[in-house]
């Protein structure tokens, strides 16, 4: 008689939802909410009502934010308001901002084109992205989606609508990371490395 | 301008407490839940209250249970009540109740004696298996602690404070596990399995 308590499987079934958490790991997981005191338990539980409850998308660059109102980035007069920053998640503007280089402000797709995930343009924050730059004040779009295919192909398409607007199109810089050994890179990493060779 | 919303964060590091889950991952998780409609999340935090609210422990055998009462193996009158197996993990119970050759009754320890992690005896449920051994009734009790060191060191401590109570203490038996292949089992398996080979 294998047996668990119903709230127990409810709980490993929630867990076992979560991206690459599977059902052993799922069981741990509710198992150690169970080893939690009552107020821990609350508090994890209150968390994931909270943050959903109260974090949107800025109406601006559609990164997350809390309240209704603008991100920080957004509403601050020191940002550049001409550049935009093309992202594919709201991590990529956590990793651009610890760069300290970039100053001007973001835009998060919230994923990328992928035929292969049915996931298509109208399922990205495309439209919000074109209705920004053809409000105008905007000078350059930075193309900052991943080097991967999907991510090459999104800033193509993207790159496509947006030049009839007679706007700057960039991206970002291939080549081989800061501190990696050449012995390592692959080639295609190199390849784009030449390519984009600089005069010292 | 590193920013996430503090609600994001909060969540974050609730989930970075979860056994196994890094700062990265727990990053990941917090995305997935705010990507969930409002009732998905709501299902999820319940799930989490309800479970640690309506689960206790067993007050038999220390397994996991639905509210005050006995477990359901604990309350069956066709369980052998006179063989009690010892487990570490309320999760060893399913695993034994798998090979459906059991019939008798359980105590989980929650846990096994382990000096580095500062587990000593009084941090698992031993008295409750004690007050059930001289309570009488009770002819064998099976170890069945995970063979490792602490599993064998836990069983070992056990069998030696339950001799007195005039009471047979076995441990499960070592060898070669079923399906596997002699080539890839390590010398303390081969040895055990030497040791205790039988006449066919």
């Amino acid at each position: 008689m294998e047996y668990f308590p119903p709230a127990l499987e409810a709980l490993t079934e929630q867990f076992a939802r979560l991206p690459g958490v599977g059902k052993k790991s799922a069981q741990r997981l509710a198992f150690f909410v169970l080893g939690l005191s009552e107020e821990e338990a609350h508090a994890f539980a209150d968390a994931i009502v909270t943050a959903k409850r109260t974090i949107a998308l800025c109406p601006e660059c559609q990164n997350f934010t809390e309240g209704d109102g603008l991100c920080p980035i957004c509403r601050s007069s020191r940002r550049d308001g001409t550049t935009i920053c093309v992202v594919a998640d709201p991590k990529d503007v956590n990793a651009l901002e610890r760069s300290r280089e970039y100053s001007g402000r973001y835009h998060v797709l919230h994923g990328v084109i992928s035929p292969m995930n049915h996931i298509g343009p109208d399922d990205l924050h495309i439209k919000e992205l074109l209705e920004r730059v053809s409000a105008g004040g905007v000078g350059e779009v930075i193309m900052a989606t991943n080097p991967t295919t999907e991510g090459e192909a999104t800033a193509m398409y993207l790159s496509r609508l947006l030049k009839p607007f007679g706007v700057k199109v960039t991206r970002l810089a291939y080549g081989v990371p800061v501190g990696g050994q050449l012995e390592y890179a692959d080639d295609a990493t190199l390849t784009r490395a030449l390519e984009g060779r600089r005069e010292m």
